[in-house]
């Protein structure tokens, strides 16, 4: 299936924005196995909005539009359509009542606007969004399908993942396209790239290996596609499996998987509690580590000592060992873990101490030097690495480094 | 000057790579004063540029290409545009001679791809490009424009600082656009949007209102555009001026402002020390402060107390307050404040506990129900919300709100 997206809103187009939405739909579909043929972006304009989809419909058998359906009075992406296929606006109770209740559950009241949010076209299916008070709408024409959606991330994401990659794979069933996702840390894509040269060599014509790389983990991705679906399951079963062996204790999940959920298995095995101690990740490590449902039973904790003195207060680090030091040193985490150790009454303690930067930097430490340390009540072992120049990808790169430390830790 | 943009390369539509050059590119052609027609992605295919390039010249004075000019087999947007312009391609050795240069200054040698890469379309302007190898290209037919440009960011971004903006303003002088963009915080935007509702009447037609909500905040965007830029700056400053009277104190900041350094201001101004305490938001309300640059002169750290445990041992949560009214209660938070403020010894501190879900819930207390108290040594205030069912969300939007209440209690 040959799929269009289209974004509709100026915030796009005045570059006030990133468009990610895009990029996040073009992956999931495909792998659902559609081809995408363009992706562009429009004025909430009727005239402009009319011209694309027109051209759009004209490439691809499904057009998949985002935005420009909120209560507000720039958003005219609906009535736009209901022209287009010529549906009259007609008051949709339901999805009034739907939003009364929303409402109410929120404590807040309704607007004139969310009643004119009701106003649907008739004939369009409406695509129920548990994320939001404006539905999907899906129409269909002469074959081919056009969706609309709200711009929310997440609620796009919600009706992308519930309600329409489902409908159009059952509107539009096609050759079996398979995929298998292999999650490593702890390597460069070039060194992984490296281990499993000879057995890219050996792969089929119809498999594919991708590399994708982000903040010091590297995602592979088998993709295959051939006419017989369990031949291609069984085929791609085998080749995830030869890439799990070569790279050994690399490999921390599969699929959809998480770094922080697999370190949470591990502690829940292990029966042990972790905490945090940490200074330049100013809590991000322990937020990565909660955003895993459940994580309350192995997680118990934290302190984010950003300043000295609650790193000598609360973690009990040596004043004299920030004197000598610094708070970015070997000592001074080896100390904030035994001090959370202690402190928090935990199995195992991270911490982690750096420079995130803009400022603070030296020429003995420039900004993005991070010392981190693991321990439990017998052994504490540091490590440093060197991050970049931007704060938040310093903040984000470092927790996830620490996540996989713990990860080897508990592993050993 | 009307002027659409695209970008040429697979990599976009299957979703490997986020389309930021676009995003970059619109910013800087709005300041200087053009207006996006829309924004569109395509395949490295013939067909394809050429139908895309054409319907972007029926809309648009100018066409902005970027990608598909590397060394590499896949890249044919100059062989396309040479035959839509009907020009034929010539060796031109300048451009080898100052690929030989560049890659001589680096040590290595050139391949025969670089020399294909010399082909030019007799006709187009070659535009200097000082970052990379490719040059840039400028076609004129018709009194319209297209460009070309590599897709590399730096070497697009000094093409078209230096080379094609200027040429742009010579070339279409005319009408300047300009915004104002008003960041709000404590109010849905159907709300926001009553209390504007006769001042968005008032806008003459070339100026718009638009609305972007997003987690618990809602950006205001004023645009305008008039062939008086001056004057155009003065009404835009007026109508700002005006939203922001309507809107008093739900007004934090304006353009890129964020919420957490417009708390980060306020704590600086003061002269105050500020702290939390968080069981639901696991450190991700820590995170959002210590992401400002400098944050660390008026932020000195949290208890992450996830577990009960912690609440007590550390923050000294009563038990029995614990045992009679539960974790996510008011009288819990209100009793984390003190005991932060206390431990860490801050000026300020805020609590957030809640039932972020999926698992948790109950009746009385469902998943997203959340509270959250600020306070100094004096008062203590205390409030509750309900998030939504997402667990990431719930987080995310619990400290948004959090860090609003903070903005709140600082500026009474």
């Amino acid at each position: 299936m040959k799929v269009h997206l289209m974004t509709v809103g100026d915030e796009i187009l005045i570059g006030q924005i990133v468009d990610t939405n895009s990029s996040w739909m073009a992956r999931q579909l495909n792998l659902a196995g559609a081809r995408i043929t363009g992706i562009c972006s429009v004025s909430d304009d009727e005239a402009g909005i009319e011209h694309a989809l027109a051209d759009a419909l004209w490439q691809a058998d499904a057009v998949l539009m985002t935005g420009g359906l909120g209560p507000t009075k720039d958003d005219i992406t609906k009535k736009t359509l209901a022209q287009f296929f010529g549906m009259p606006l007609e008051f949709h109770q339901p999805t009034y009542d739907r939003i009364l209740r929303f409402f109410e559950r929120l404590g807040r009241t309704t607007t004139e606007g969310h009643r004119r949010q009701c106003f649907m076209p008739v004939g369009a299916t409406l695509l129920h969004n548990k994320m939001g008070t404006a539905p999907g709408m899906w129409f269909e024409k002469d074959g081919k399908i056009v969706v609309s959606m709200p711009g929310v991330p997440y609620e796009m994401e919600y009706l992308m993942e519930y309600e329409v990659i489902p409908r159009l794979k059952r509107f539009f069933p096609g050759f079996p396209i398979a995929h298998r996702t292999i999650l490593t840390a702890g390597e460069g894509e070039s060194k992984i790239a490296e281990r499993l040269e000879s057995l890219e060599d050996e792969l089929p014509p119809h498999i594919k290996l991708a590399y994708l790389p982000n903040l010091g983990q590297v995602r592979l991705r088998l993709s295959g596609s051939q006419p017989d679906g369990e031949a291609l399951e069984r085929e791609l079963d085998a080749y995830a499996q030869k890439v799990q062996e070569r790279l050994g204790a690399l490999v921390f999940g599969f699929e959809t998987d998480r770094l922080e959920a697999a370190v949470g298995r591990l502690l829940q095995a292990q029966g042990k509690k972790l905490v945090t101690a940490e200074s330049c990740t100013g809590g991000y490590l322990a937020h990565l580590i909660t955003s895993v449902p459940g994580s309350s039973s192995y997680f118990k904790g934290s302190v984010i000592a950003y300043s000295n003195e609650v790193k000598m207060k609360q973690l009990r680090v040596n004043p004299q060992t920030l004197e000598t030091y610094g708070a970015v040193s070997e000592q001074t985490v080896a100390e904030m873990v035994k001090g959370a150790l202690e402190l928090l009454e935990a199995d195992v303690a991270v911490a982690v101490s750096g420079i995130a930067g803009p400022g603070g930097g030296s020429p003995e430490k420039p900004v993005g030097t991070i010392w981190m340390a693991v321990g439990d009540r017998e052994k504490v072992l540091t490590r440093r690495i060197y991050a970049g120049k931007d704060r938040l990808k310093n903040i984000e790169y470092s927790a996830s480094h620490a996540l996989n430390f713990v990860r080897q830790f508990l592993e050993q």
